[in-house]
C-alpha cells in the first residue's frame, strides 16, 4: 500500500529545519503500521540531514564545517550565476543527499532517540523548498 | 507491486551522463502510479547523482571540487593497485553514494524542474557499469 | 509484502564491520524474491557503507581519509561534550548516512561482486549500535 503526499517549506536562508513532526503526521495519515517512509526535495540546493536533535550546537557546528569544507565563492568554480553560495549549495546538496528513507515500525517513524529529520536550506536566501513524502508497507 | 529492469551503460573516463530519460522509461514500462524508484549501482568506483540539469559548468566544478577534495594518488593511500584513480573512486563514491531513490506521482518521475539523475563514472577509464532499477508502488 | 527484523551489534571502536551474511540471511527469511531492502541505523554517529570487499587497506584508507577530512577535536567544533570524537562522528555520519536501500533481484541482496555492505563506528569507543532491516516487493 502506497500513501503521498507533498509538504512545502519556505526556509530561513542557510539552515536546518526539523521537520520530524510533519513527517510523524504524514505516517500517521497513511495508517501504514510496518513499512519505509521516503521522503525527496524537489531541489538541487537544499538536502536532508538525521541528525543529533538534542543540542542545537551540532547543526551549528555541522554549519560551520560546511562552509569550512565548501568555501562559497572559490575561484575554482566556473557556475556563479545566482552569487557565491550558489555552486557551493550544489556541491553541499550532492554531499548531504535530497533524499532519505526511514523505517516505519509500529504505525511510527522508528528513528533512534537521538535521531531527527531536518531539512537544510544551503542558499543564502529563503526558498520555498517542495518535499514529496512517499510512505509504503502493510496496514 | 514491484517491477524491476538492469540497464549497462558503457561510460566515459571519468564523466557524468545524464541517465533521467531512461529511468523514466522503466517507470513508464512499470505501469505504476504512485511510489517510488531505486536505482543502484553495483559497482564500488561509480555513483549516482540528483544534480542541477540546466549548466553543464556544475557537473564541471562538481567534478573539479571532487578532484580537489579528493587528490588522485593521494600518498596517506595504502590502496593503489589499479593507479592513483583507485582509492579516491572508492572514496568520491561513498561519499556520492551508490543508491538512490526517487518518488513516482502520476505514473511519472517526481523530480524537480532542474533536477536530473546522473551516473559518475570516477575512474580515468571507461567501464561498463550496471544498475538495477526496482520500482515499486500502485497502478 | 513488508517484512521487518532489528538486529544490534556491539561494535568494535572506530571500525567497520561487514554485515552482508546478515542482511541476506534476513532477506532470506522474508522469501521476497524481487523488491528492495532498506537498512537503517539508529544512531547518529554510526553509519553505513557500501564499499569494496575484496582488499582490508581500501576499509583502512578510508578511515585515513575520514580522519584527515573530518579532523578529531578541531577547535572549530562548539559540541564536543562526550570527547574529540564527539562531532566528527556526527559530521562522519552526516557524510556517508545512517540509511541503505539496495535492491533483492531472484530472492538475493543484488550487489555487485565486489560490494559489501559495512556498518561503520565512527566513535572511538564500542558502542550497541541497533538496525532496524525492511524488506518489500514480491514473492
Amino acid at each position: 500500500m502506497t500513501f503521498q503526499k507533498v509538504i512545502a517549506y519556505q526556509t530561513q536562508p542557510r539552515s536546518t529545519r526539523n521537520i520530524t513532526a510533519d513527517i510523524s503526521h504524514i505516517i500517521a495519515q497513511s495508517a501504514i503500521r510496518t513499512g519505509i517512509c521516503h521522503i525527496f526535495v524537489q531541489h538541487t540546493s537544499a538536502s536532508l540531514m538525521i541528525c543529533e536533535n538534542a543540542d542545537p550546537d551540532v547543526r551549528r557546528d555541522m554549519e560551520t564545517y560546511m562552509q569550512h569544507i565548501v568555501p562559497d565563492g572559490d575561484p575554482m568554480f566556473l557556475h556563479q550565476d545566482e552569487g557565491p553560495d550558489d555552486m557551493s549549495a550544489h556541491i553541499r546538496t550532492v554531499l548531504t543527499n535530497p533524499d532519505l528513507t526511514i523505517p516505519i515500525s509500529d504505525g511510527q517513524c522508528a528513528l533512534g532517540i537521538w535521531q531527527g529529520i531536518y531539512l537544510w536550506e544551503h542558499r543564502t536566501h529563503s526558498h520555498q523548498r517542495r518535499i514529496v513524502v512517499t510512505v509504503q508497507g502493510d496496514k
